[in-house]
């Protein structure tokens, strides 16, 4: 994601420096005009922006974390954590920046690598308004940034952005099952769907997927039961019961860990439902 | 539903005979060129097309097992259902007409009043092949017509589509709960989510219906609990667990039933969930 994310800054007129663990990944955005580093510390220097593109919270704590980092961080900048990480670690890591005296935006994304290339991300921000107003034309040069609200709420958005998307291919899932069983034909339902209410790019792009048995991901289940246990996680730490979102986890749980299918596309919880049923693909 | 469906027929060059159990509402059609009918046997006498639009399986059953209007069925002549019913009373249905020489589709439709009036009604067909084709112009006059499989995948189809409707209100419930519980703005969550892979007409219309508090209807909570209740009931005929529309129809029987709000649009689901959490609105 980061690679094309970062082209499209470079694109738009921005000064990049780009760092990565591995360096080669770094290294193949030179001849986009990237001025490549050999530290993170380097990479931060000077910048008025930090963005971070990591696997989760913790990864990125442990570069915050590194007061070399902190340190090499100009007065005035803002860290832009466009990571998923759970909405109360982008709490503490914004507590923690602004110890330092330096904001911070939470901006998580939705839309891929595909969104990623063609700058169509639709980008999720949390965080102080002014912060997310100084980042917006820079964010709007990779996608199409908006402010959910406080720190942390960027976050909570992917999260009901990926709730959204499990719950529905559950229940395509089961739209597809019961046209099957009861005779008819499920690529016809979705054509029959197309335009309608119940129309989507899961009904579409993943009820295909369940009916042609081809689970190349696309996203892989592991990922979907992550953002499902934070999903559910953030709601109790709210104090709230989310019975969909827990039920889909349950479900993503089990496709992963008793059907030993976790890194197939998240729409193999079809697969589940098929196990569930007794029936065979 | 039935009125701009026929309009629709009589702007496209049908002759339409129309008859309805309360006369204005057939009366109105006569300005649009419709010929107004006493009786249902009136209605049916020469027509190549029988079209119900009903409340329900057992309404048209009442009319369909009425000799005088099957006696009164022109040779050849095709019955098409289009109101939602059980795919097992479809079949019945079939089965019957059939002994007395006629084929029957049955073509439920999704898209609404709205739909209705601007011919893009979604018309998912079961039946015989050959009668679809015979039926698919005139269908087409009325929306988009797909034939999805024998007698009975019209109205799998139909149920597929509120199945997806019913679970996508129940986690759009979750998801705007969870953002707004987290202090982030459900408003600014949809508008983010946009154009995304959670996105979806349900998303916007009835996310923006939770967050407003405007319940008119719309599709009745009343509405939408038959449609679950259909669709546990036909997958158990099918010998099949659908566990996410097993717990949307709970939730809307509670909400219905026990809160009493089923008079409400079915993006009141919303309510329920408050309800469960010990919220109110």
């Amino acid at each position: 994601m980061g690679a094309p994310m970062a082209r499209n800054l470079l694109k738009a007129g921005y000064p990049v420096q780009v760092w990565n663990r591995t360096a080669e990944k770094a290294q193949a955005l030179a001849k986009d005009g990237a001025v490549v580093c050999g530290s993170a510390v380097e990479a931060v220097s000077n910048a008025d922006f930090v963005i971070t593109m990591l696997s989760d919270g913790p990864t990125v704590d442990a570069m915050m974390r590194d007061k070399a980092v902190t340190d090499a961080l100009k007065p005035g900048a803002i860290w832009v954590d466009m990571s998923s990480t759970k909405p109360a670690e982008a709490r503490v890591q914004a507590d923690y920046l602004s110890g330092l005296g330096f904001a911070r935006l939470d901006a998580p994304v939705s839309g891929g690598t595909k969104g990623a290339e063609e700058a169509t991300l639709a980008i999720m921000a949390g965080g102080d308004a002014a912060a997310f107003e100084a980042a917006l034309p820079m964010l709007n040069a990779m996608g199409r940034a908006t402010h959910v609200g406080p720190t942390g709420s960027g976050q909570l958005a992917k999260l009901a952005n990926q709730a959204i998307v499990g719950a529905t291919i559950a229940v395509v899932a089961e739209a597809t099952l019961l046209v099957k069983q009861g005779g008819g034909d499920p690529d016809a339902m979705r054509e029959a769907l197309k335009g309608g209410f119940a129309d989507s790019r899961i009904l579409q792009l993943h009820g295909a997927r369940m009916t042609s048995g081809d689970y190349t991901p696309g996203a892989m289940s592991t990922i979907q039961l992550k953002d499902m246990v934070n999903i559910v996680g953030e709601g109790e730490l709210c104090g709230i019961e989310l019975p969909v979102s827990k039920s889909v986890r349950d479900r993503f749980a089990y496709l992963c860990n008793e059907l030993g299918q976790g890194e197939k596309d998240h729409a193999a919880l079809f697969l589940e439902l098929l196990a569930r049923n007794g029936l065979s693909t």
